[in-house]
């Protein structure tokens, strides 16, 4: 079996993991080729991919990034792959197409198998709002990475009698916020998925400096708003420079808490560090065995398909089903992680 | 409700973290009190006891160890433990337990329920041999600091063109191995559930060296066992301080390798540093949710039970059910780390 | 001998080792009493102390922060103070006082010196800005977690061919973004103690894309400042919600690159989490040399001085010699970066 | 100028670094060519080695090991080399030979140069213990691993009232003992410059117990020794299995302090991981500014001479001085550490 596999969408700690377990189960399992695209579905249309033996992959397991590059697709020459995509197949020689991404990615990948080509994605985003998957990789690493800084920030809240404010990455889905509001122990979690009132938190902060703790950390996730009438934001507002990302939720809701509280409110916006960087143990367990199920799938013949977990096992899920909707942090998940702020 | 919680058998990270989640979420979201146990078990026989508020689990929730103690419990004191289960909810005056511990305690626990004290179990391993629940906290904990360890040994075998032998815990189970060895990328596993021939790891080294890979790293769980006739090792040896412990399959594995290789091998026992510590940001939410389950199980009158994680959800299983078998690793889960060797 | 410690200005890793390495010198080196001061200067002038025995300071080594809290004491509560000194030793009944504090805490505690109160200082600053001193407690951390981040975004710099800005503390001095920009491998390192010219930058990122090297990241001190006329920033500049901070060197040098290249161009500011959290060992070993020589250089009656790293050595220098100048990034160590980008 | 490069001895993290600076500085500074020998001066003397071009030493600073390789060298061997030392100039076509290595490499690099071979070194070792150095790189970072293993076995032996013995690198030279026992907040420390007494160590352990911190953490060197008569311990003693290396003092000590003691004692031997791995931000600096330091060192012309850190300047040092003998932990440094205890 001829493999091609390529990566695509924002950076995620553990796609070279994918790519190495890809790589070893199809060369050392069976005695299939693989070769990668360079530059996500740039590199399916231009032609421009290398073949991947064991020492291509050789180190790279731990490494963050991905050795084949990535790139956003424009809408268009999406549509140009889909028109072409039964001829990929030949043009290439590959018998099946592991694309490697999150939920743009898949959908691309659902039209190209639509459209005939042999394909099994392998789910990935940092922000873990993929339906059908009870876990993505690079998650864990993401909310790693937050959680260290929100144990930093903690220290020095205390010692200062501070109120720091974390924005972390989340624009639809606040799963980063909730694990690592919860692992580091924030006084306040705010997501995307309910509108939150400043009052709330303010009335928060006063109990607790009312009580002798006086400092808070809260942890907000960009894509965090609001309630209407609570707090002036808006979401979409531009900055001096033209830019609507440097005047996030973040930076926003530390000065109108400073405001409103008299008191100290540093924000911190952790941005790309997030993403970056070398995977946990535990993305780096879950990348390699997506490429592994991957493979195997492909040897089945399941396509239209991508790799999901569910509970401990690794299993295919329809693409159609996995791209339909976000998964969002459900009600009772934000029930538990209220009672410990 | 007056909740009473102990923490028992080996130490875990997040233990701390299960502690400080019973008394915000019984305090904050019921109006209840608690009191925690000293030593485990004994505090509960011996009456040691301390009340536990906010300020009391202050701080805690990243840090390892357990603020109550724990200790071993003798056998003949589990059973008086028992013959007085009822009269401890009168003398102590709590409405339910809360002990969090392993399969011994879990056991105990059981018997305990079985004797008419109401109890709420908290599973906690580092090994994630516990049936009935996806994943016990700790266990990434000691995942995370193995790897890291693979990773380190990694360059420096490389670079010295040896064979580093790292035994991991795990006396039963080999989930330890199987994860830090798939995420640190070792290039052979050795796990209890399956005898290994210490013939293939040679061949696999020296294979390694003929195609320029002048290094290898294995990983070994403490409990792992050459087939019969392999190699010499016997586990019950003793060594000449009289003790079986330093003398474990790792540094045997390491010495038998060198030999028949002709090559440098080093054996790295990592010990007790897999069980101590700050816990990760996975085991500090899992640690975090199970504390909140079990308040709000205890407030359901669902005495017996313990919490265990089904893929996302936390739910409640019988503590029969649970105590019954280890959970091993299984067939499946072997053949997926084998092919990136 | 009753010592009185107390810790001021920004938080810095380390403060907590430094306090425990004084109370146990003092108690166990000597026979010592020590009493904490709260807020820093604050609790001095207001009489808020609390007794520190061997209990108050275990388990804090480690530990972030200061345990004794910290505040800047206004302009003219400072000259109360000095109006006050030698009244402070007979109120309290202290015979020396150990202030932990950066340039602003030595060079009141010099004033409070002159005074006529017998002081001991320590100096702590991340900046590692502090003359006399070849460097202070803080920084070796703050560099670390710079550098860590420095590693996460390189490798999505390069698998998302986009140019990375790393906004770092330092106001005055650039060691931060000099040895962090060094030990992550950053392309570029802009500092306060040289205007840099954008143009620079520039020339170098195309320079590296031309080669192949299709990615960049610069390290900026938050202090660092562009050569009038090769780029529109204003220091000074106040961004929408009337907080100059949000718009710092690193989001208008980000902006510029973008604008300039044609390039993605992506700012991260740090911020906080750079002078929080764990101390590096490092850091804990000087933080504890200092406390232990302070202690001792108490009981020689070294008064005026302030402890000093030279060399591998701890000695005592005069505090009025260490406050008259900043300690800035020579010439000959940036010369040192330059040839590795 | 042709330069070549090798590396040498036992590993250590930062030699990439060192190399990727030659290289770096070399090319860009100057007008250079480099050249890597492959495993240490086995490849000068087989005539093994590669061109190093800024590809070469692409992305390897962080990275631990050497991309070079390493090797011991046999004494005849060495005699060899030293008769050829003058031709290798001309057979190389090198200019000057850069090594890195520990002690056995300078001095073999002292008889090179004595023989009339370009020489400058570079100084390398994790012990730290090499004489007109301040520091060397890797030192910091095997005590940031054996200072992380103590942080997590502290918590443990804490919750479970044990003693945990730690033994860490050091045969000669206690200086990671020091400093990490110092960083970790070790309870005892014991070094090979001074025989313990291990009565000390059991009242100390019984001092704690009695005031009621019962646990306890000693941090000992591999090479440390119990005063005769104290304690039954031969270093060379041979294990079951023919090798000294598995019952080394940590263990003897452990099984010793538990006897003593009736309380559980658990020995942890660090080993391999205090020498591989990323480099700390420390180390890549001072291996960045080694390498940068020697190639100038060589176009002035400096043989004989290796790079040492003085204070916070490198400058060089004639090899001859460096190596005459090793640099021990002095008598004050002890005394610092053991306040805190």
């Amino acid at each position: 079996m001829r493999i091609g596999v390529l990566t695509a969408g924002g950076d995620c700690p553990g796609l070279n993991a994918v790519i190495r377990s890809v790589v070893h189960r199809a060369l050392t399992g069976h005695d299939d080729e693989v070769i990668g695209f360079e530059d996500g579905f740039k590199g399916l249309l231009d032609g421009r991919y290398r073949k991947l033996d064991l020492d291509a992959v050789s180190g790279i397991l731990a490494r963050g990034g991905t050795i084949l590059g990535s790139a956003r697709l424009e809408r268009d020459r999406l549509r140009e792959a889909c028109d072409n995509a039964k001829d990929f197949s030949r043009e290439h020689g590959i018998d099946v197409l592991i694309p490697i991404g999150g939920e743009g990615t898949l959908t691309a990948a659902r039209m190209l198998a639509d459209a005939g080509l042999p394909v099994v994605g392998v789910p990935k985003t940092i922000d873990n709002d993929i339906s059908s998957t009870d876990r993505t990789f690079g998650f864990d690493t993401a909310v790693g990475v937050a959680t260290e800084a929100i144990d930093r920030l903690k220290t020095t809240a205390e010692s200062h009698q501070r109120v720091m404010v974390v924005e972390v990455m989340g624009r639809h889905a606040g799963w980063i916020a909730l694990e690592s509001g919860m692992a580091g122990g924030a006084h306040g979690i705010c997501l995307p998925e309910r509108e939150f009132d400043v009052n709330d938190l303010v009335r928060m902060v006063e109990e607790r400096f009312s009580r002798g703790k006086k400092f808070a950390v809260i942890c907000v996730a960009e894509g965090a708003h609001p309630a209407p009438g609570t707090m002036d934001y808006k979401k979409g507002a531009i900055d001096r420079y033209g830019h609507e990302r440097f005047s996030g939720i973040g930076n926003a809701l530390a000065v109108e808490l400073e405001r409103r509280l008299g008191k100290e409110a540093r924000p911190v916006i952790l941005g790309h560090v997030q993403r970056g960087g070398t995977p946990t143990a535990y993305d780096r367990v879950l990348a390699t065995r997506f490429g592994w199920h991957a493979v195997e799938a492909a040897h089945r013949g399941e396509f239209g398909k991508m790799t999901a977990l569910r509970g401990t096992d690794v299993t295919m899920v329809p693409l159609a089903e996995a791209v339909t909707e976000l998964k969002r942090v459900p009600a009772d998940r934000m029930r538990e992680a209220e009672s410990v702020f």
